[in-house]
């Protein structure tokens, strides 16, 4: 049997991605290293469509970057207003009450996004808010947030704006500079078709002067002044995880190669394409605004999404993910980030398709590929 | 022309470790990882030759490790005696400051080895001092310190004992139980055969206390109370870099496969015969109480070591390393940890004597081999 990982992170990886981590080890303060780590740096940049933010790596997983953003920025005592739409955004809350910040919660049911209107009300119940802490794509639920315009707002007061880009960045659209984004996380096992272990944070002068205006940040390992003066060198200030860093070189080419514009569309047309044909198997979607970067649908009525998943893992080797907490059972969520192609959409639908119909919860076979395919086709 | 990484760290891998970082991506939240992971703890655990301690990954560099055993047994305002012997020391005492911990700093000079007796005098005269920092193996200068005796003393109070084993664990002695040591942080480029990117820290019960009497620890990606919580079920707080610790197994059973005693006893007779090799060469060891993960010897009068070392990677593919800080061109430093074996050390007297005899500085060929290869043959 074949397997294909369609869970939203981990994503599958580029075979000369892979092989560059089994080529033996090399030391890592070397001219050719940093050389190297310039190289990466410049191509997340254009990831992340900005022209001089500082990016800066980071050996961690996203959550270490989550936590590299607020608590660089953020004093202990002042506010950040956290939007919660899911599992992800509550973790902007959890780390800053574990650094004494106070969270402002603008919380909306999952399944739902938070609307701009709702960050304009809580900056105005709260002009002393440093931060705005917010979610590109909320993995847990498969929303996606109009950064956008949460940007405009957040950019015409004197807090800042940051984003878990987690997951979604490389995936979905996402402009940094345009957007104004302060402050953006993301990590390197979703859309950057790398495993987890690395990543990296972007700031913008707006964000810069926030960090330089805390007067005390709690941290050492997620130092960012520190990581900023670093990277001056093409350098880290403790030892990166510098064989993925070296192979992420290998992924970010795929990526820059094909172009964010030319993703986007692309990612797209991926989205649309697999809500059609999950649509046509009878199937919700989810969340109420989606995103580009996963398609999350509702189980039917009944049916236990468990028992959904393991019988396309057993039977189909298609692995795709279940609901977090509540949400357990109740949902599938299916990746197209990363190292992910039509094909794959295809097979992931075909697989719900003939496992509902073994099932017998779905009678007319094929209405599911056929649905996306003409998605693919442009009809 | 072959490479040889003789660096302390990273330090070569296994080729078995680096093709299993080349397999294909997998999902990270199943039985079948959970297992895995399970098999890497108790491995650990024998690594670090403890039996009912918590040892806990995380996904960072070993600094985080470091800043993981501080920040969660140490409250902010209260006391941690530093020991200082180098750069790693030094960086105890450099997270302390970060996160309002007072430093009580024990400091001897570059190439001294702390002394226990500073420890008792210190713990005399800061009673209310948490806990005790230590290095095991002070990379940047190539001493070890004596921990046993180290714990020895710290037990007897009601401090515990912190030790920095990022460098050492897995090659120098240790016996984290029987030499009473709380939280041992380490990482996995050193001895441990992997590449940066994965730490570990191993809690005893007394560090336990301490940590749960921490009423408000500033911290959430490596709070080691989730963490602890999270390992009952073989499951990290965030996404692990998981292919790290799927690689990590296999470096693992070689080690534990050998023996730890097994290992024990051939790194002394490699540190041995390297000290015998370079003393050969007329080459002077710099620590005054040497390690046995790596040898460190100053450059001879009036050769810049950045030339030795330049010579030695360019014409003979060894890499070994330089004198951080201070010490930049004045030492050389080999490593023989991890996956290095008997004839490795020799190569790296090998070319250091070939380059040394073509700077002028040495003219008898063949002393410094000779006299390594005795220690290997145990004459």
């Amino acid at each position: 049997m074949k397997f294909r990982l369609m869970t939203p992170g981990p994503t599958p990886v580029p075979e000369e991605t892979l092989l560059e981590l089994a080529k033996p080890m090399v030391y890592h303060r070397t001219a050719e290293f940093r050389e190297l780590l310039g190289e990466v740096i410049a191509d997340m940049r254009k990831v992340y469509m900005t022209e001089s933010n500082v990016v800066l790596p980071l050996t961690a997983s996203g959550t270490g970057a989550l936590e590299a953003s607020l608590v660089n920025s953020v004093p202990a005592g002042k506010k950040a207003i956290c939007c919660v739409a899911g599992k992800f955004g509550e973790r902007w809350t959890n780390i800053a009450k574990a650094y004494g910040i106070e969270p402002i919660v603008i919380s909306v049911p999952w399944g739902q996004a938070v609307q701009p209107e709702q960050i304009e009300k809580a900056l105005k119940d709260h002009p002393d808010a440093v931060a705005v802490c917010t979610t590109l794509s909320e993995t847990s639920t498969g929303i996606g947030h109009d950064i956008q315009a949460f940007g405009k707002i957040v950019a015409a007061t004197p807090a800042i704006l940051l984003v878990d880009a987690v997951s979604g960045l490389g995936a979905m659209e996402f402009r940094q500079d345009a957007w104004q984004v302060d402050i953006c996380a993301t990590g390197s096992q979703k859309a950057l078709m790398m495993p987890p272990g690395l990543a990296f944070v972007s700031v913008s002068p707006k964000g810069w002067k926030t960090i330089e205006a805390n007067p005390n940040p709690r941290t050492f390992y997620f130092d960012l002044k520190k990581a900023r003066k670093s990277i001056e060198g093409n350098d880290t200030p403790f030892t990166p995880a510098h064989t993925l860093i070296k192979a992420m070189r290998l992924s970010l080419k795929r990526i820059v190669g094909e172009g964010m514009e030319n993703i986007f569309t692309r990612q797209d047309k991926y989205a649309r394409a697999a809500r059609a044909g999950f649509q046509a198997l009878g199937l919700e979607i989810f969340p109420t605004q989606p995103n580009t970067a996963l398609t999350v649908v509702k189980s039917p009525n009944g049916v236990d999404s468990t028992q959904v998943l393991s019988k396309l893992e057993k039977k189909y080797g298609l692995k795709l993910a279940n609901g977090q907490d509540a949400l357990k059972g109740k949902i599938l969520r299916m990746t197209h980030m990363g190292y992910i192609d039509q094909f794959d959409i295809l097979a992931g639908i075909a697989g719900t398709e003939l496992v509902l119909a073994e099932m017998g919860v779905k009678a007319e076979v094929g209405a599911g590929v056929a649905a996306a395919q003409r998605v693919f086709a442009g009809k």
